[in-house]
């Protein structure tokens, strides 16, 4: 901590608030791994002491990380930095499997399921005849009891016919009735959080998202599984390893 | 175009003014691939007709997709899909390559360009000692001079010693000089604009943005390249094709 912070100087050039500046100085040394998951942020007091700030600056950037997700505070036993989930993107690894691998406790918390039509986009992403029925499965996804993303995950019937029986993982369910995608495709975008999504993951209306739109298949080729992911940017780390092609 | 629109259905519970409605139908078509880049948009007219509803209307939609650039008017010829770059987030290709192999004209406008001391991150990220210097590059990068992205790059001075000798493709260069990186990490977050990051990429403030931190390496596994990338995510889709580890 000392020295990443004896490295902050207010930034001239900078006209946003003090505070501000602040908290993204923080956000940038969790970003960049200088505090661990779990691990406890300065007091409001020893962080005004080593800023050189009021505390009610100090007060304000941690807020600020709060508001962010970022933080968690704990009841009697200070601020905590939040989960986050490293996602390897060349891994087929379900939520629940990467978290349990961190020690984080994965969850669902289930909004809906049901067996519906499926709508247009849907027929042509899975390949499905308009006369076909799909499980639809709406949840938050929890890690330690924080939101990380609500994700809507579209199946065939065919597939999963019933809905009520996924458990916290859709993925390990799929395992034990030998239906397990081995192959999926995901594109990323970034967007800006509507007001129903911002409650739902807790964050301020507009706020930047990770949208992913993946799409899984079975050993035969045959799609299986359309979901779209809006994840809480600060609790996820999306890693690609690149090579240079030969 | 007739197909899609006629799905169009305002959504009663949807109590958003009908125009947005219409555009984000619109930018899912866009992303769906139901248009392809270069197409025409059809006109305000035509829109308005097959949609039955008001010009304003068919205008207001329209404008929401130029002022999100997904749409590019052009002086006398009407509106067209702006370009869209795919990013397999498996091969390091560069921004460069990617494009000419879709048959866009890739660009770079500088913007600075220099040989500084590495900031601590810097230093950090790329092994330097604090008494080093590197070669920073800023630059936007175009596609048929649309901004796609506002990239900061870093390199050792040891691997970079002339910023100024570069084209517009980084890679290019470097391969020029054998120091073409053979593996890279990308880390994908999404961030809102702030003012002067919108100004540059030509996005309203507070607007979702991918922001991507690469870090590239040589053959001998040293640190050669820091890039942070503020991508424009309408012009971007980052695909990731994933496998079930066996």
């Amino acid at each position: 901590m000392s020295q990443s912070s004896a490295a902050f100087k207010p930034d001239d050039k900078d006209n946003s608030p003090l505070y501000m500046q602040i908290a993204r100085k923080l956000t940038d040394d969790v970003h960049n791994g200088r505090y661990q998951v779990d691990q406890a942020l300065p007091s409001e007091r020893t962080l005004s002491e080593l800023l050189n700030v009021s505390r009610v600056t100090a007060r304000k950037a941690i807020d600020q990380l709060v508001d962010q997700g970022l933080v968690v505070r704990r009841r009697g036993s200070g601020n905590y930095i939040a989960p986050r989930i490293e996602q390897p993107l060349s891994n087929l690894t379900s939520f629940s499997e990467q978290l349990q691998q961190r020690g984080h406790q994965p969850g669902s918390r289930w909004l809906k399921r049901s067996i519906v039509a499926p709508s247009p986009d849907e027929q042509l992403s899975l390949g499905l005849s308009p006369y076909s029925k799909v499980a639809r499965l709406e949840r938050l996804r929890l890690a330690d009891d924080v939101v990380m993303a609500y994700e809507v995950s579209v199946l065939p019937q065919t597939i999963l016919a019933d809905p009520e029986a996924v458990g916290d993982s859709l993925y390990r369910y799929l395992d034990s009735i030998g239906k397990a995608p081995v192959r999926a495709l995901q594109h990323i975008r970034a967007m800006n959080a509507s007001a129903e999504l911002a409650r739902q993951l807790g964050v301020p209306e507009g706020q930047a998202v990770l949208y992913i739109t993946r799409i899984a298949y079975l050993e035969s080729g045959e799609a299986m599984e359309l979901t779209h992911s809006y994840c809480h940017s600060d609790h996820y780390d999306f890693v690609a390893e690149m090579r240079r092609p030969i």
